[in-house]
């Protein structure tokens, strides 16, 4: 089956919005394993979407229009696709009643061209809007069904997941495709580009039906893999033999799997082990126990910690020597070791982890330049590991390196693949 | 000129990312004067991406298609754009020694398919990859300049301002589109809603040429206004008139202009009374530490603080009394006060904010439901006040709004405007 997504809305075109209904739409549907074969996006203009309406009319069988459904005149939607089905734009009855008693509920005036919102082409299948006032319809154009929802997130997830999930299952249906069953699995890779990777997998033995995706969500690479076929237990058995094999080629860099993000590996293994961590942040000011606490229920391994910000604080909070940030600077071995080591013994913690860079633009120096990081990690071993990194990039990606840099070196100090 | 936009990735077409790429480069056309047609997104096939480019090629002066330039084999926009205008794939010498010295110093070895990154079609015009391995390339189609960029969003912005402005503001000169001055301002609103806003804004006096636009970026509101004319001199004159009543229509409201965040906006206040601040966490982890370091020359004003998870951290760095905490709970206006007040003495800053709250999913009770948020701030006036907030929603949902929440409590405490 061949599915297009028409996006409509001059803010789309001008780039204030980004496409996130498009994103959704074809997310719902490679669920149901229908596959998006183009998302096109045009503005409020008739020529336009005409264009865009015909051009997707003839080379699909679906068709999802969404947008232009509003009560302003610059919706268009409605007049665009009963001109080009040669239909007459009439208004919905059922949807004008519960609009004017909705309206009337809440006092608001039906003025202008309010009742615009409630028309659709005559003789289309409409679908009832369960949390606003402009129906979903359905009409045919060449051969293609062609399903039209209002833009606001809200309406037209209400409308799909109500109505639509199910009438595009029965059209799947309708076109012979077989559903196959899908087992898949994604594995998150930390601190391995996407060459190496793929580089890492070649000759991988991947066998029938099963793919093999990269996605880089950086500063991570995501390397997904999929398996389909008719029987479930075969899919899955055949998505654990290539997993296991993908698991021993990546090794350690594969920090978790599926939604796992780094902070949530690193405080999993904590509670696994009924641990706990603190923290001790200068250039990230916070963000790494903002990761830590993103996961319900942090508070069983993460305790707290400090930013410290300021040289004073990194004596005040962490016992940090005023000599030895005189001597060695705040961006040192040396400081980020006492800084790891005096928040563990402050906070009484399992494990301590400290951060000092020059995230930039300014601060740098000749044998410090900006993106220069050290981290240290603090352990119930009694041992305090550091490492100096060095990134070049502006300041949001220093810290987001410095973040994700910081975690992994715990995570793998308590799994004990390094000393970090 | 006609512009259509061409983004390419099996991962867009199942929605497994957003397309931010199209939405950005959509967003400098426009603020280049120019409008975007069409964007089209299509997956990592031949037919589908051979039609999408002919398709574009044939209705559009120019063509920017973004992705598919990576090293793996479904990368295939060089292949794809090569076959279609006729010409050889092969390798860009200067790219090539760029990639195999970068890579040398990286110790990442130059293995299996890492070279089909720096290809480009034979004879076309190379823009160098500032950032990355692949190059940037244009070619001519049917009329139509096709400039191709690969999909790492810091890759294609890179190429984008470093080349292809330039570049494309000739073409749009050639192509004798005259360019209007545009005078502009966005207004950044919190705590307001989109309706209330545009309520207040009814009867405003914009005049000729100028435009009005809200965007909800949540948990704020931009209010954009947008003056075209082709002397410089009148339609900044007339956007000062607009923005004034957009001033004083929302009074307080607006925390911001054009690129400010709310925590720069705290920050440059700070600044220019040189004076500095603490932060003591507990809901919110580290996040508003973080948000306040974001900007560069943040240490002029930001000291530090203490993320206080545990309730043990709440009395060993704020000195809460365990009594209090036990009396009222951590969620507490008594506690949260303790908080700013012992973070503020101990860190001697101007100012200190703290927060204290329930994000959930977890940890709710009748009187004290998920959402609550508890909010305190300590003045260099000696006064501290506090609010208690209450949201619906998610974990995420409800961090974010303490971190903004928080925040603007600082600036309308500094700027006098209410007590919290």
């Amino acid at each position: 089956m061949h599915v297009e997504l028409l996006t409509i809305g001059d803010e789309l075109c001008r780039g204030e919005i980004v496409n996130t209904n498009g994103a959704w739409m074809a997310a719902k549907l490679w669920d149901m394993q229908i596959s998006v074969d183009h998302i096109v996006t045009c503005g409020d203009l008739e020529p336009e979407m005409t264009a865009a309406l015909r051009n997707a009319a003839k080379r699909s069988d679906l068709v999802l229009v969404c947008g232009g459904l509003g009560p302003t005149v610059d919706d268009l939607t409605v007049d665009v696709v009963s001109k080009v089905a040669g239909l007459r734009a009439v208004e919905h009855k059922p949807s004008a009643k519960r609009m004017k008693v909705r309206f009337t509920e809440l006092g608001i005036p039906l003025i202008g061209d309010v009742m615009r919102q409630v028309r659709h082409p005559e003789g289309s299948t409409v679908y009832e809007n369960p949390v606003g006032a402009a129906p979903s319809f359905e009409i045919c154009l060449d051969n293609a069904v062609v399903i039209c929802l209002p833009g606001p997130p809200r309406e037209m997830k209400s409308i799909f997941t109500t109505h639509l999930e199910a009438r595009i299952a029965q059209l799947r249906a309708a076109s012979g495709q077989e559903v196959e069953c899908v087992a898949k699995k994604i594995f998150r890779v930390f601190g391995k580009g996407e060459s190496v990777i793929a580089a890492a997998m070649e000759g991988l033995q991947l066998g029938q039906g099963a793919s093999l995706h990269y996605q880089v969500v950086f500063p991570e690479v995501l390397v997904k893999v999929v398996v389909r076929d008719k029987d479930e237990y075969l899919a899955r058995d055949q998505l654990d033999r290539v997993s296991k094999d993908v698991r021993i080629r990546l090794d350690g860099a594969i920090y978790g799997e599926d939604d796992t993000s780094m902070a949530q590996a690193v405080g999993d293994l904590l509670r696994q082990r009924g641990e706990t961590i603190a923290t001790a942040e200068s250039c990230t000011g916070g963000m790494i126990g903002g990761k830590l606490t993103d996961a319900p229920g942090s508070s069983e391994y993460y305790l707290g910690g400090a930013v410290t910000y300021s040289n004073a604080e990194k004596t005040r909070q962490c016992g940090v020597e005023e000599l030895v940030l005189e001597t060695h600077g705040a961006v040192s071995q040396e400081v980020v070791i006492a800084m790891a080591e005096g928040i563990r013994e402050r906070v009484g913690s399992s494990w301590a982890v400290s951060v000092s860079g020059i995230a930039g633009p300014g601060g740098g120096s000749d044998d410090r330049p900006v993106g220069t990081v050290w981290v240290a990690v603090a352990g119930p071993d009694g041992k305090t590991t550091s490492k100096k990194y060095s990134w070049p990039g502006d300041r949001d990606r220093v810290r987001l390196l410095a973040c994700n840099w910081a975690l992994n070196a715990v995570r793998r100090r308590i799994i004990e693949e390094e000393t970090i």
